[in-house]
């Protein structure tokens, strides 16, 4: 069933949780900081599914029609520390769209504590790793779901 | 709401849904072979919270009354492999319990492959370190749950 | 032996060689971008090893006089992909220092090809986690082995 | 340089030393047990680096002439908790091979202290995932290194 995403999108943004296990803490007893870009591309890569995007599937084939996803570069800033146990929901907004590239806005929240914030530029490559178009569909689709900032203050 | 537990008993094994995303797979385009032991200890600890243990509140505290648990050994088969997207569920089952371990079976499936098997062994710690006894009512509500297998044999 | 710190100091910058296994990379058959910032951190600890300060030392101990670091914020970009058995070499430098926090610029190489650049702010915490002031002697030992360069510039 | 392999062979076992940093640890302020699999892997790849193999080279290519390792099945004991800033050792042995497995004895150590032990399974395979005969230079040169127990015994 790998077409089921996990995630909803309520108020203008996609809303993702994610436990803190063991796993994703160390010896300070707070989570690592690495560990929020997982959280955080765990969550992208469920706004492309409900794009209908399954990288899985668009990576593979014909390098020149393939499609798939990476991090250009990211600002982030850990606001508070999260812990074990800790239920965390992830929010993703979309804050610009051009050609090849989509700029995410996630902000990790545990209730209501702000727990960390980013701004990430993901590019889209074809099966050669060269920068590539965007479907028209998958922009159209991803800016019905979660409506691009910048093009609506335009 | 760190008491909501994810997965479910059913059919005397605990069933927990492993999303897999790209943190989890490597190179050779499966999942790492150590991440599986992450997705048995996130369905261990959820196992460990339907029986009332948050293991981030029972090790505060006194050191001598704390209690956590912590991995013994292992023997893990590798089946078959997984790959990005694949949505795994991991089967809990608990096999012996001693007056400070738990043996647990485990396997992870997709559909009806099998993808991975082990036996774990958790023992009961205190917050020095040291081995101690399982509380009775914890045992008799994991027993209740997931019926420890040699007990059930006897 | 914890005092032996790896990688060394020169032409002003703090280089620290990375081997990338398997475990670093991902599915896209490159390093998975999050890592990058686990190799940044191994070089920062090196760095501070080489100041005298061994983190899990300095924050056990009284909690008012523990003394540890943590991420802050951090700006990253992505500029090649690493892959499967490169060698790479983590440059640090420190671009800033405060009573409380220290900037540091990361840069990973293979060879002559830059592979990610960062700015690190790091702030240190006392052992409940507030921001305390630096000592002076570790100041002066960082500034030393990797001159702080806003000061080099006034 | 991918080709310089780190470790030495010393007294019959490959030692890889392995420091432990924030990522390898979790909030129980240990290392975290699915960590010692990735040390593992790690000193294994530079067992085979010395019996010239690099296996970003040789995966890649004609599949059914492609070759890499997959890990089949492992068996650990957790014998006594590695910390921060830990420097550990990764002792390797080859306790079999066969034409298309080897079984690698690995222990963990520090200083004097076991801190972990597992006998591992590794399986040739091909690039279509299949099992495949290993070249008879890659068994020669591992047991000019390493011994084979079970060839010694007999």
């Amino acid at each position: 069933m790998p077409e089921a995403a996990t995630g909803k999108v309520e108020r203008g943004a996609h809303r993702y949780p994610v436990r803190v296990y063991f796993e994703d803490t160390d010896t300070a007893q707070m989570v690592y900081h690495a560990n929020y870009l997982r959280f955080m591309e765990r969550a992208r890569t469920e706004v492309l599914r409900l794009c209908g995007v399954s990288q899985s599937v668009s990576m593979s084939g014909e390098p020149r029609e393939a499609l798939g996803y990476a991090v250009k570069s990211c600002a982030l800033e850990f606001l508070a520390p999260a812990r074990l146990d800790d239920l965390l929901e992830v929010r993703t907004e979309t804050s610009d769209v051009g050609a090849a590239f989509i700029d995410f806005r996630q902000d990790i929240w545990r209730g209501d504590t702000a727990i960390a914030s980013a701004v990430v530029r993901v590019v889209c490559l074809d099966g050669r790793g060269k920068p590539r178009r965007q479907p028209a569909h998958l922009i159209a689709r991803l800016d019905s779901i979660l409506p691009v900032r910048s093009l609506a203050k335009a």
